[in-house]
């Protein structure tokens, strides 16, 4: 059996290498390349194709994936929206994606954020980097003096809530489908309204369906408490960030930390240096010291992409054998 | 009754403004002048004085207070190493210091730093000023995979080993005075060398007492996993840091989080922008990537401040009732 990989990096390298350890009878090849209708023919003799990239997986890619015989696709992210599923269906495409390769990275990053915003490391950090040793002015706050509101409870928002009650933190949550342990333990208030006006810092962990789309916006954010901490490792468009920004200059919002916007694809993982952003917000954003600006890194780490490897690869094996890993994407 | 206070920093301002608000009947005034043979006037007719500073009380200092018909002293900060005890007993005052005001704060301070090292902030961070918005390859690790070692298992170590839980981590600690309830819960062992052995990563909650001087050398960091993550917020001679240096030179520490150092007094909390540091050392961490540096800020919250000023506060009104408060220092 042959798996061919698309768009390997070299963070990814050492996972691919355990796995390929594990199961040696397995062959592998890949290239850094991504998944088009031009590199598609390199999956040629394969069984299963690996593969994941922002790029989108149109119909003539997946044609042309088909032509040499590879209609298994699996997927080492979770997002599908970039697939023609009307094509792959035609097509007869069996395809998996990574629905959960790691909370915690995500949950970790959000919190390390927040309690970086507390601390005010950005501008305590600049100050080392210039060797002004002062501490004063910069003072810091501490993580088991805030009541934390938690929006969204599922995998993620309940590993951040044990990392508050590690800290000491009060939590409160909101979450329409409430988690029935987190109900025992009291955590849910009644109303996003009652969240917003007791929490000390938000963080947000709810998927970015049309309902929620703008949760945070002019009006959400009047209702929360003045010197508000917002923390969005969620999805951009969660968040209106223009009324996120007349709260930062207004001092309505105290500290904010984004690893997503709205605009973000073509933006994030590209290197801007020495070029102009295609949204001036960005850098504006980037230069306050009150606000902490990371490209959608929350799910990187070294476990995360562990599991996306192995867990895709492990996808790739069952449906060259006929069968349905249980991540298979139903479409 | 009237309180003098000394030093007080515009960070104290609203901690001291609480604290008069709920003592009206007591009359306090401050300057931002340390305590000198020069200054000691200004605390005339006052019962108490209230006093923070890394100067010495000497021997003209005491006797010019006294002078002045004020005896007693009550210290905002833990360290009473700068008094000269032998005049203080001769000129019979009451001393008091806050030896305990937030745990919490130190650590949590020392929980992110860590955190931070882990996901590699401070090149991520360097990246995103820069506007290069590409993740890879500064890609992170979690807390909840590594075994961390906690030497030190007091107030603060115990703090911090709250927090790991939360993380998810593995815990282990050594103390040579183990804690009965962490000890029901198995996570000390035996020795330093097996906490060397096994931990990831390793943080320090010890006092710098003579038999811990140098306790992380060139013996013991050899004795350590290769890419050993070091965190120090407790005292600056637990290490050699000579030898620390070293260890990131070879690659066997990975990362290194320091708050104190050996050499610390007259360098942190002073303003080096454009001057040489006396120390080249200094310089050279504060360049790495993977070194954190900060100026023994971990106590500093605006929790902990609150603690200083209002636990003072209240010791200066106890001796100036001739009461002993609970923190008056038994010399």
């Amino acid at each position: 059996m042959k798996i061919f990989a698309y768009g390997i990096r070299d963070d990814e390298k050492p996972s691919l290498k355990d796995w390929e350890a594990a199961n040696p009878e397995i062959e592998v090849d890949y290239t850094q390349e991504l998944l088009t209708p031009e590199t598609a023919k390199l999956a040629a003799g394969a069984d299963s194709a690996v593969v994941y990239q922002q790029l989108d997986y149109t119909r003539e890619t997946l044609e042309a994936l088909a032509a040499v015989g590879v209609t298994n696709l699996s997927l080492r992210n979770v997002g599908t929206d970039n697939i023609d599923f009307d094509a792959a269906r035609e097509l007869k495409f069996n395809i998996s994606n990574v629905p959960v390769y790691s909370p915690n990275a995500i949950a970790e990053h959000s919190m390390i954020q927040l309690s970086r915003l507390l601390r005010r490391t950005k501008p305590m950090d600049e100050k080392v980097a210039r060797h002004d040793l002062r501490w004063a002015p910069t003072i810091g706050r501490e993580m088991r003096m805030q009541t934390v509101g938690i929006i969204g409870t599922g995998h993620i928002g309940r590993v951040a809530i044990n990392i508050l009650k590690g800290f000491g933190a009060k939590v409160i949550a909101y979450d329409k489908y409430p988690n029935a342990e987190l109900q025992a333990e009291g955590l849910y208030v009644d109303s996003l309204d009652e969240l917003f006006a007791q929490a000390d810092a938000i963080s947000l962990y709810v998927p970015g369906v049309p309902e929620n789309q703008h949760l945070i916006n002019a009006d959400s954010i009047a209702k929360m408490k003045d010197g508000v901490v917002l923390v969005n490792v969620a999805r951009g468009n969660l968040m209106d960030l223009d009324a996120v920004i007349d709260g930062l200059n207004s001092g309505k919002i105290a500290d904010f930390a984004m690893d997503v916007y709205e605009n973000e694809v073509g933006l994030f993982n590209n290197d801007w240096e020495g070029k102009e952003f295609p949204d001036p917000k960005i850098a504006d954003l980037i230069a306050r010291d009150n606000v902490l600006v990371t490209p959608h890194i929350a799910f990187y780490t070294t476990k995360a992409v562990q599991e996306m490897v192995h867990q895709s690869f492990d996808a790739a094996v069952a449906f060259a054998k006929g069968e349905t890993p249980a991540i298979a994407v139903k479409y």
